[in-house]
């Protein structure tokens, strides 16, 4: 398995576009803003998604519960600029409408569109607006040479507080076949006016049946974008959809393996650039539990101490404070004994068996760790040995510029 | 029952006490701050405490733990500046040394104090200074003619990080008897460089039996102090200590109910104190939800409301944000039709049955609301008239100053 450092080059079975539709306002003098996107397979392909379980969610979202339901799909259809939730009966007819328009120009089947929409909630789809670009973004599609720039609009279309596009790309042999998988997401916090919704596509060449693709999916999520906090919250508009090769004889167990490998790695990395991108946020930390009685006891302190706002203030104060390392962990609902608890800031011991070990050299030297970009905090539940339940968790810091985009903008 | 708006005046049965022992380091040139305080009883009285459930949690906690089994006490010992925390075998050492010498002082049992400290952790308490403040605290407290200067030094010898001392007191009548409950506390969000504790006492010169005693202040504290979010993080030395009267015959039910009453009252009332008193908080915000299927449905909605970094913000920004605090009662894990859901802050529905009901006059008016230093949002989940499920839950703003708190200084 290899990690592609390159651009993404076009993927064989599948077309991507990315234009400007009119659904973001342009910036003064700037061009008009890519809001529009879609990735087409040949035919009906197997598919599977991940779906936000915020109990309120967008149209969108409720239309890809229900059409995924036969594990085909052929095609998404993505806009920024407006998330289409909260908008009632509507926004159920305005995202039905638009599939439509889309799959007619295609010559493909409505029920067989994804749509998922990302940006501003509350406010109505600019329905006419974005049915009237359907030609031309049905003409982007159908461009006889697919490059890499399409994969590129489509990154573009898709952002909204984004400082830039998510890709990933990782290659592996079967046999003597070689297949790729490509991760494009979006996402980067929360931000104002309204919340930013992670979305995420996953897409391969190789023939993976539809069952597979979902428990792949799913498994994926769970170690990547379930274990990411930017500030906690989860967005109305959430989606992660994959898409695989319709044909060829579907992948024997050990290059399915490699497969969901494969996956979790590409998810992962798009992951953690939507930690890295989290409002202001200038520090990723990977917050890794050891020595606890299960690794869902281990998942609880981790997710415990990676949404602590005292922690998040401390990384961003590159402050090595394990008093907060500590007490977040010891709420998390999870029993130890406290004289069994140990924390290690990248190599730097902090606190040992209970106690407090830190001296001025010692802090110094998680200080120095706390600087960078990334690195690893490790806390020891109990004897590691003894104990084997862990668990990984990726957070971000929280700052000035943190509150500055959630509360000194007003909508 | 009347709350009183008076300083707190000594209590029959009760003596109060606040000194400088040096364990908090003076100002220049300003005076020592009081930093170890007493209450004892004339004799040894029933008495109940409700301590933190964080897995590390400090010496005194542990030793509280022990000697409350009896359901008696004479005395609680408090310091500030320093929280024997993450002490280990040395912190348990000190804490019962320094009951006892506080309790010979007295010639009362060291069982029957019960031991508090609040301030910075994983740091060894002086204990040699504090050993020879004792003679000072017992002459302090053995005045022959206590005043509402004893009340007024102990509230303030047991802040931290605080603005200003917590107190409130209620008056209530039984039969032809008048009795009095009086709440002292501290707390104010987390600060560097360590969490800041809850501290509370609660004093009644009622007769109030052990059990009952112990089951009014668990359900107090329940309704109050458990519906309170500043950071959401909870510290290692939280505690809460009631102490009655043991003369007289236990009050009757009717008595009884209202002594409750008063106590949920004085312990909200310091409770809001608290949170008015979040690190660099200028606004707290009633979330009250209506219309869940249940009370604990209703309370999980409300506290992911509360606590949500991006309400916080929001609220800070007097931004009427509805769509955060749709997003936050979506995933809170509790089931309700998002059509049903409706949204009003102060006197104005920014979203009803689902939809965004915001036009520019609410805006405005909403946003007025939100320049309050105190203000109601109120959530219902369905048709409150149906589903009578309710809860409530007090926050704050999230804005600069916690950041700065929490994160511009270093340790």
């Amino acid at each position: 398995m290899v990690r592609s450092k390159k651009r993404i080059a076009p993927l064989r079975g599948f077309r991507l576009a990315g234009i400007a539709a009119g659904i973001k306002k342009a910036s003064d003098n700037g061009p008009a803003p890519l809001d529009l996107g879609a990735i087409v397979a040949n035919t009906p392909s197997p598919a599977a998604v991940v779906l936000t379980r915020n109990r309120v969610c967008a149209a969108p979202v409720t239309l890809c519960r229900s059409r995924i339901r036969n594990g085909l799909a052929q095609a998404v259809l993505v806009n920024s600029g407006n998330a289409n939730a909260a908008t009632g009966p509507q926004g159920m007819a305005d995202a039905r409408a638009l599939s439509a328009a889309f799959a007619q120009q295609l010559g493909i089947r409505t029920g067989d569109v994804l749509p998922c929409s990302t940006g501003v909630i509350g406010v109505p789809l600019p329905r006419a607006r974005m049915e009237a670009a359907m030609p031309e973004l049905a003409t982007a599609l159908s461009l006889k040479a697919p490059s890499y720039k399409d994969a590129k609009a489509f990154s573009e279309a898709i952002l909204t507080t984004d400082q830039g596009p998510k890709v990933a790309e990782y290659s592996f042999a079967a046999g003597k076949a070689s297949y790729r998988v490509v991760a494009i997401a979006k996402g980067a916090g929360m931000i104002h006016p309204n919340m930013a919704t992670t979305l995420a596509f996953l897409l391969t060449d190789a023939p993976i049946a539809s069952g597979d693709l979902r428990a792949t999916l799913r498994a994926a999520t769970e170690v990547t974008f379930n274990r990411i906090s930017v500030d906690g919250d989860t967005s109305t508009n959430d989606t992660i959809a994959a898409l695989a090769s319709p044909e060829g004889r579907p992948l024997r167990a050990r290059a399915l393996n490699t497969f969901e490998e494969a996956t979790r790695q590409a998810l992962g990395d798009v992951a953690e650039m939507i930690v890295g991108d989290g409002e202001g946020a200038k520090h990723v930390a990977e917050i890794r539990v050891r020595g606890a009685r299960s690794d869902g006891d281990a998942l609880k302190v981790a997710r415990t101490i990676a949404t602590s706002n005292l922690v998040k203030t401390a990384m961003h104060g590159q402050d090595p404070n394990w008093g907060r390392i500590a007490g977040a962990a010891g709420r998390a609902g999870v029993a130890f004994d406290q004289n069994a608890l140990s924390i290690r800031i990248g190599s730097t011991w902090v606190f040992e068996h209970g106690q407090n070990v830190m001296d001025a050299k010692r802090e110094r030297a998680a200080s120095r760790t706390m600087a960078k970009a990334r690195y690893v905090i490790e806390v020891h539940l109990g004897d590691a040995r003894k104990s084997k339940g862990s668990a990984h968790y990726l957070t971000c810091d929280l700052g000035h510029d943190y509150v500055s985009c959630n509360a000194d903008y007003r909508s």
